[in-house]
């Protein structure tokens, strides 16, 4: 699978332990424990669900203890139960304890997010349709949270902007209509650059087929409009539904025979997962 | 209220914007739409609840476009019904909907931190108790999610491991008492540092009384053990509970007489909250 | 045409001034002029060309005088002849010779790639081949130089290794077959990402064909071969012509149909344009 | 030979791997590849030339794989012909894929300036005369290129605006006269650093003379300008040819016995030079 | 001890380093030694005093030399006589010169603000005060200062506006009083905020006995009156003595019975210590 | 006079006032008064001395407040008397004390610099020499301390390692003798850099006469001695004395005829200059 590279990640679990340990340094670890004394940490799960970022955790400890001891970890995309090990260090105490909250800031919301996914996909498996994340996403964090999607076996839409061209309501509007905006974006862009446009209504969808675009997001329909949308398109282009799709009626919107189903709420309100670490000295 | 300065909210917005934008810009309205062009866009509520960050998320558009124009904006910690107006702007086209996703994510993260808190703080109003939040917050975001708690009537508890002491089990555990760890803390600290102490049990609090620190925190107690805590302590210290504290269950820790209480999720777990940019040429 | 945004923009131009003023300031325009005295400069071509990053010069001087006034400035893309004025500013006596340099040396550098793109795109006028850019960039200039090729009327390849997907003969080789490889892209990346797969011989380029894929890259092929792999692929995906293309053949591969002709000399060593700056007290 | 040190170069290969690899890492070869797969790889020379920057090029392996094994490299400054290996590493798959585009950009670029100035070196042996290289650099790159002249034989003129004075005809045309400049900065400057002066005519030359400063810089004469030049110098100050120097006539140039020629286009206007990387699993 | 985190020093070494550096490196010593040449180094006192920041010290080389060896290094704290020898490291010898005078220049300035804070302790060890600095420390090292004094035996006050509340003379003056001063702090600080308030009069400290404060700076008072201060105040509130505090007063302040005495001269005004590096090869 | 570029001086600043405001802010003044409010602010000289810093200063202000308005502000150089108004501004209230001690801390620390640089200056004013300034500077302010020496009326040695060369004891030790290292030296460096080196014997120095050397550092010789040296010298170089050069002994030193007098006491011990902030509503 395809992971967030360390040089990529080591900035943002920085920026998260300078946030925690400000410029004065952790007052209470500080003032107990003398330098050197070493201490064994476990991350522990005290609830159920999926892993993501055991890697960006494990870095909180190495950041202030580059010679923390890593005695085991399990793997990103693993199922895991209550009271699960996650990870076990051997590590300096005040490093244990000053990383210990920003490691599990970042272990437990991803971990949510990819719990929160593994339950879409779960739900959709058979009619099979893929689940994928939006631009929804924490600010900073956007990395992050789109690997934990793909740990929950999730699967990405565009990262950003620039990446791909997603044309939505507002430009449209703007533009007056998908042929002028396909048109400007097909002058401008370059050939390795995917195009997706969205519709609201059946009409909107019947006049993209004749624009060169390569996939549409079917935007707040019914699952039965849906259904008819997914019958109009015929398999000439990629399929995608979108708006308010909450785990209940996933696997309805998967019957329509789409073939990805993209969900803000997977990134944006994803609640963290119940993780501690227990520490032995 | 006190609020953030623009000069720390700055780089975490432009941050954002970087992450979205990312190095090849919005491919999408840059092929569409022409420099210069102007367009209206409305900052619009989809739920009800609590307004936090109006300024981060106006500061997107600013920052992409140093003429835009706010027409209106509503104040941080107003209350506000779903179709509510929150903001609006006069805007390069361009920067509108390249700047969009970011203030959207940013406003409806924080407004979701604030209506929590408010939601909780209602709950407590009688008897009083007050609503703190904890270090359990988004990486990276931990500034603006304590301002969004103060925004829905929360208040904060220390900001960082560098302001304030707070003694846990963990550290009693290592030192060997709480007598021990309280010792280490005072011979270390200035006197403008304040000093808390979790303890689990009623004997630990009892101990904790003939130490010098300033308040205590009674972790996952029931609401009949809070209201001894609070007659053992008698005044003496500040109390505050904390541990798994759910809506359903806070109006019945307020009534046993803690001063405080500590509520993870106001940070870490609020969905996000509903909110869209409306566009008009 | 899409522009890079100022706020991607401005740190290069910010980090080029600092390499340039250091950290002692200009001694030789300090020393001579007191400050507040303004004087006139006027952007010179001195050899005919394609204009390519007017906003990235202006801004050299701006970052130092920000009450710069711009007289006039050309337009990115337009043609000029030696001896055109591209811009004329009244700034700061100071400040307009410490960013002297910094804006020609980005001036002269893009013009320069601006000017070989558009000598190959006017190449290929008819039969039509479109010309792109590849990621053999200046370190530090991706950006701007891809946009200078776009100022010259070609087009961008992908822009970094995350926005596209490009199997190449390494990838082939280790993998053990283009089926692999692909296969193993697919499983992995979103629907919003486009893929493209580099073949050196005619055989490889008829197992393609079976592929999922969007794009081949014909490499290091003669124009007959490329022919012949012209109709081989009969339009079933975008074709690319590859591999040490000087500005003599590349009619004639043009000539041989394939839709893109890819040229990494046009940001590796496209000289820099000669271009100056007069002064007027 | 002097080197830059790793704590100047590392932020420049840092920014130039996070150019290429953006924000969602290497699609095509962390999807292909699994972490931990190791390969071989060699730097080989397309083109004969002399090498420049090999320590930076290889930093960009071990940024992306800190066990990367160097197995052998050739020292900067030294001449290589076509099919020479530079370096070969053992490095993990991913990060030899992923770092191969910005280990060739920079060594390109940079051995295409040392073999550009190692070019204009050898055609002024005999007469000797310096070359120098200017401040006509590529933004972000200066350090490395003034390293690269050095590799190949040239010399550093001043680094940037701030190490030492150039007065040039702007600054004279503004000051009124050279006497006016050369006393401005005489009053302003301290007693570690040169000055020199820039002259178009004999007259302003034999000015100069009277003048209190180190070197001259003799702007765009004939040789046989250039000759009296150096007659009525009679060695009294350090002379500098300069101005369209190029290969064809630069012995010319060293025949009129001036110290110094500098030359622009080693450094703005260099072909990047042919070098590949071969990969064995 | 309460030691400050590499990660937070490190980048203010690095920033020093850089400075002194410089962008073209170190010119004598890379000229006159070749690379891998290995020398001996002494850091060795020149006048006798108190140990402060050591490790950032060899910070220095560490930075320019991963593979330096310290060979011996006294522990911050310490007493040390002139000619004692504090760390002795073995170094790549273009290291050792080049991080020379930033080792030097941190080391001297921090034992000079410890030294001074020791001096001050000493004059008040009986009766007993506790000195204590102030905010008014050099830009950018008060983290290292504030750190100094903890090694000269002193303590320290705030670390910023952001960590405790000090109500000061201006803030009462445009506030109406020190009681609507206090009431507006109140309402918006967390549990875990120390308040403290500036009083000019024993009447104003009077007043201030009936607001919920945690401590009164006492300033400008002469010792008599800050006698009846401390009389007035009867143990209700941690009392600080301040202004103008010079070293042959602070004793006669302390017989007052104030807890804290704060000398803002200890961190602005402190002389840098003398001492050296000895180099053996 | 020469003047740091506000676009060197404002990181300087910035950084200088996150550390003060921290991530929290300014507790106090934002809890006691609402934004918008606006205050009008005096910076008024304690003590008697030479004014350097006032742009730094006031930057701290606009940075918080960009809508500050300067009503007057001396020009750095003059001298100015005890109670004397450096400069008055009109700004939010937020802004005038959070911004206070930072402007406050750059002021009292830059005039302290230039009033002892004056003392130095003034001692030397017949016979004159030259007082120039170290490397011995505050890590992070070299830039404005060495400023702040020329505010003083000293001169500036060379910025940093990478501007000139200077060729000291150890040096010398290791590179065997004075004529290797300057061998050495010249071979490396180009025609823009000056040399000068340290000598400790006379006889050091006549072997020195004979070396392409453009000064002489006389280190820790008597005004006798000194008085020799400058015989020997004739004229040939630029001769400067250093080591231990109080105010008391200056005038001696000076009389000795060298051309220079180079003081680190100047930068790394001069005290802090005692400014205050005068604020009214």
């Amino acid at each position: 699978m395809r992971k967030p590279h360390r040089l990529l990640v080591e900035p943002i679990v920085r920026g998260a332990l300078l946030e925690d340990i400000g410029r004065g340094g952790d007052l209470t670890s500080e003032s107990i424990f003398p330098a050197g004394r070493r201490a064994s940490g476990a991350i522990v799960a005290r609830k159920p669900g999926t892993l993501a970022g055991i890697d960006a955790a494990l870095l909180a400890f190495e950041l202030l203890d580059p010679r923390v001891g890593v005695i085991e970890a399990r793997e990103d995309g693993a199922h895991f139960e209550a009271g699960a090990t996650l990870a076990r260090v051997d590590c300096d105490t005040r490093a244990l304890l000053a990383g210990e909250r920003t490691a599990l800031n970042l272990l437990g919301h991803l971990c949510g997010v990819a719990t929160l996914a593994r339950a879409y996909v779960d739900a959709v498996a058979d009619p099979k349709a893929r689940i994928v994340c939006t631009r929804k996403t924490t600010p900073g964090l956007r990395l992050l949270e789109k690997y934990a999607v793909r740990c929950g076996g999730g699967e990405n839409h565009r990262f950003a902007l620039d990446d791909a061209v997603l044309i939505k309501d507002n430009h449209i509007a703007l533009a007056g209509s998908i042929h002028n905006a396909v048109a400007a974006v097909r002058a401008e862009i370059g050939h390795m650059v995917k195009v997706e446009v969205e519709v609201d209504t059946l009409d909107q969808l019947r006049a993209l087929l004749a624009e060169p675009v390569d996939a549409v997001l079917l935007d707040n329909m019914s699952p039965e409009m849906l259904r008819e949308a997914v019958d109009i398109v015929g398999g000439r282009l990629v399929t995608e539904a979108s708006g308010g799709v909450d785990l209940a009626r996933v696997a309805e919107i998967a019957k329509s025979g789409v073939d990805l189903i993209s969900v803000g709420r997977i990134t944006h309100s994803a609640p963290s997962l119940d993780i501690g670490l227990d520490i032995a000295p």
